[in-house]
C-alpha cells in the first residue's frame, strides 16, 4: 500500500471510506473532489504509521460534525483545518505533528486529507471509530480514557468556539447545538493526543483499509458486490430495491428508516433499516438481522458503491451488506458507548456473524 | 453614594436593577440573595470609578445570558465568574482588574458583585446598557467597535467555552444555541476591554444610579411610585390592573405580551405592553405610547418595586412607568442595534418625552 495518497488514489480510498461510513461519515462526492483539488495544489498527502511517530508528537483527529443532508449542499472553504490546526497548537502550546480522521467513514475519512495537503502535514494511517457513528464520544479514544476537551470547532467564515466540557456527553450537546447554529455541519477536533497515547486508543491501518476495500471494488469488473463482500468479510443480508425512505433532518441529525423489498431470489422479504446518520439496525419481519456496532452498508447492485443514508431514494437496485466491527467495540465499555442500546434499542448486541449463520 | 458596596445596601441595588431592567435581566430576588451571602462570606465588594483605573488595566464585562424564567429556578454555584476571570486571564496573558455588570438591570446588575466579593476585586461603576436588552450585542461597547470576542461562557457544572465570532451578530446565535443546551441560562463574559477603551464607550455611574433609585423608593413611604417616577423622570402611561399576559420561553428568551386595563382616574383604558425578556413597545388602541431604546417598566402599585416580565401575572395591581435611555442609544447606531426596528417593529422610534407629551 502507498504510504503517499497521490490524486489517483482518491477515487478508491472515496470508496473504500463510503462502504466504511455505514451509511453515515457524509456523503463522499463532494469530499473526493475537495481532496483531488487540494492535493493538485498542494502535493500529495504522507500517510504515517504510529511506530514512525515520537512518544510526544500530537495527534489532532478531526472531521466535520452535524447532519450529512446539509452537508451535501454546504461546503467548506478548505481553510478550516488550518484554523483547527493553529488553535491546537495554541491550546498545547506545540506543533501538531499529524492529522488523523476522528472517523474513517464516509466524507469525514477524506476531509482530513484535504486539510493536511493544505498545511503540508503527514495523515496518521488510523481512526477513531474503523467506521462513521453519529456522536463525538462514540471512538475509541473515549473508550480509553482520553480527554475530549479541549475540543476546537470552526465553520467557513471563520466563526471559532473552544469547548472544555465536562464529559463527552456535555461535549456533544455543546458541538451539537454549535454545528446547528453554524448552518447545520461545521469542522471540529476532539480527543487531540499524543502518540504514545495513542497505542491502543487508535484503530491503526484504517486509510489503507479503506484504500484496499476501493481498489477490490475497482478491480471487479464481474460482480463488484461479491469482491467487495469477500473483502471485508460481510454477509449480504437482502438484494433488492428501495421501496420505502422516511428521512428527516433534525437537531444536528439525519434520522428515519428504509425498506428494501427483495428482488429475484430475495423475492417476497422486505428487510427495514434504521438510521441515525448511520444505518444502525437491520430487521426482517421483527427479527434482528444485524446491529451496530457492526457495519451494515447498503449498496449499489451494479457497482458495489456505497450509498450514505442521504442519498437513498425510492427505486434504487441494491444490496445491503453487514460486516464485522472492529473488535474494541465488541467489549463491555465498548458495547455501552455504541451498542444497539446507547442508541435507544432495547435490545443486546449480537455479533453479524452469529446473526448471518442463524439465516443463512 | 458609597464607594463601598455592603450587606445593607443590596436591597436599595436590588430594587433600583429591577427598575432599571425595564422588566428583564432577570430576576433579582435570587440575585439580591447570592450577593447579600457573598458579601457576608467575602467582605464588601469596592466600587472603582474609570478614573481610578490605569490605562491598562482590563476590565471584564459579565453577567448571566438566557430567558429569566430559567433563572429563577436555575441557579448559579457561584464559582461561575472565578472560571471567566481565570479563562480571560489565560485568553489575554494579564490579570482582570475589574468586573462590570454588561448590564445594569435585573439580576444581571448584582451577579457580578457576587463574583466580584467571591474574587475580592472590585466593580467599575458602570455598565454597557444603562438597562437591560434581550441581546448580547446590545451593549454601548458594541457601538464603541470594541470586538465581542474572545467570549468566553460557562455554567454551574464547569462546562466552559470560548467563542472567536466574525461578528456580534455570531456570537449571539453561538452563545444563544450553548445558554439554552446548558438549561436555558449561563455565564459569559464578552467585550472585554482596557480602562482606556472603556472611555466613551461604557455608561458611567450606573451602579450608583441603581443604588439611589433604590433608596428613594425606600425612602418615600406616601408615594413609592411618584417618588420613582420623579427620582427617573418617568411618564406614568398607566395605573391599573393586569388582565393578560402571554408569555412563553423558547429559543434561549421569553416572549410574550400583557394587557394592563386602567383604574381610578385610568377606567376603560387598556395598555399592551410586547416584550422579548424585556419590556419592548407599549401600545394604547394601535398608538405607541413608548418603545426601546426607552425604559418602560412595570411597577408594583403599591410599593414601586419593578416586575420583571417573567413574574407578570393575572390580577396585579401596577403602573408602568416609561422614561428615557442613555443618550448613547438615541444616535443613530444606537437605535439602528436596540430601536423599535432591531426587534422587528416597523415603526420609527420616537423618545418617551415627545410621546409623553402627545399623550399627556
Amino acid at each position: 500500500m502507498p504510504s503517499v495518497i497521490r490524486a489517483e488514489d482518491v477515487e478508491a480510498l472515496a470508496r473504500g471510506c463510503a462502504v466504511l461510513g455505514a451509511g453515515g461519515g457524509g456523503d463522499t462526492a463532494v469530499g473526493a473532489l475537495m481532496v483531488r483539488q487540494a492535493i493538485e495544489d498542494f502535493g500529495p498527502v504522507t500517510l504515517v504509521e504510529l511506530d514512525e511517530l515520537a512518544p510526544e508528537d500530537l495527534v489532532m483527529p478531526c472531521g466535520m460534525v452535524g447532519a450529512p443532508t446539509v452537508a451535501i449542499e454546504k461546503f467548506e472553504s478548505g481553510e478550516e483545518g488550518g484554523r483547527l490546526c493553529a488553535e491546537v497548537e495554541r491550546l498545547w502550546g506545540r506543533p501538531v505533528r499529524c492529522l488523523m480522521p476522528g472517523e474513517i467513514g464516509g466524507s469525514n475519512g477524506l476531509v482530513p486529507l484535504v486539510w493536511a495537503a493544505r498545511l503540508g502535514l503527514p495523515v496518521l494511517d488510523a481512526d477513531g471509530m474503523g467506521r462513521a457513528f453519529p456522536e463525538i464520544p462514540q471512538v475509541t479514544m473515549h473508550l480509553a480514557g482520553i480527554s475530549p476537551s479541549p475540543a476546537v470547532m470552526t465553520d467557513e467564515r471563520g466563526n471559532v468556539a473552544v469547548f472544555r466540557a465536562c464529559s463527552g456527553a456535555w461535549l456533544e450537546r455543546l458541538e451539537r447545538a454549535a454545528a446547528v447554529e453554524l448552518g447545520g455541519s461545521a469542522a471540529s477536533t476532539e480527543y487531540c493526543l499524543t502518540a504514545s497515547q495513542a497505542s491502543g486508543a487508535v484503530i491503526r491501518g484504517s486509510v489503507t483499509r479503506a484504500l484496499r476495500i476501493g481498489t477490490a471494488l475497482s478491480a471487479s469488473e464481474v460482480s463488484p458486490v461479491d469482491a467487495l463482500a469477500s473483502r471485508v468479510g460481510a454477509a449480504v443480508l437482502v438484494r433488492g430495491r428501495v421501496t420505502d425512505v422516511e428521512r428527516h433532518t433534525t437537531g444536528g441529525f439525519v434520522r428515519g428508516s428504509v425498506v428494501i423489498e427483495g428482488t429475484g431470489d430475495d423475492r417476497d422479504r422486505f428487510v427495514r433499516l434504521e438510521l441515525q446518520n448511520e444505518n444502525l439496525v437491520a430487521f426482517e419481519a421483527g427479527e434482528l438481522l444485524a446491529c451496530v456496532p457492526d457495519l451494515i452498508s447498503v449498496v449499489d447492485a451494479e457497482t458495489g458503491d456505497a450509498i450514505s443514508t442521504e442519498r437513498l431514494r425510492y427505486g434504487q437496485r441494491v444490496a445491503v451488506l453487514a460486516f464485522p466491527c472492529d473488535p474494541l467495540w465488541r467489549t463491555e465499555e465498548g458495547l455501552r458507548l455504541v451498542g444497539p442500546r446507547a442508541f435507544g434499542y432495547d435490545l443486546d448486541y449480537r455479533p453479524i456473524e452469529e446473526l448471518a449463520s442463524a439465516h443463512p
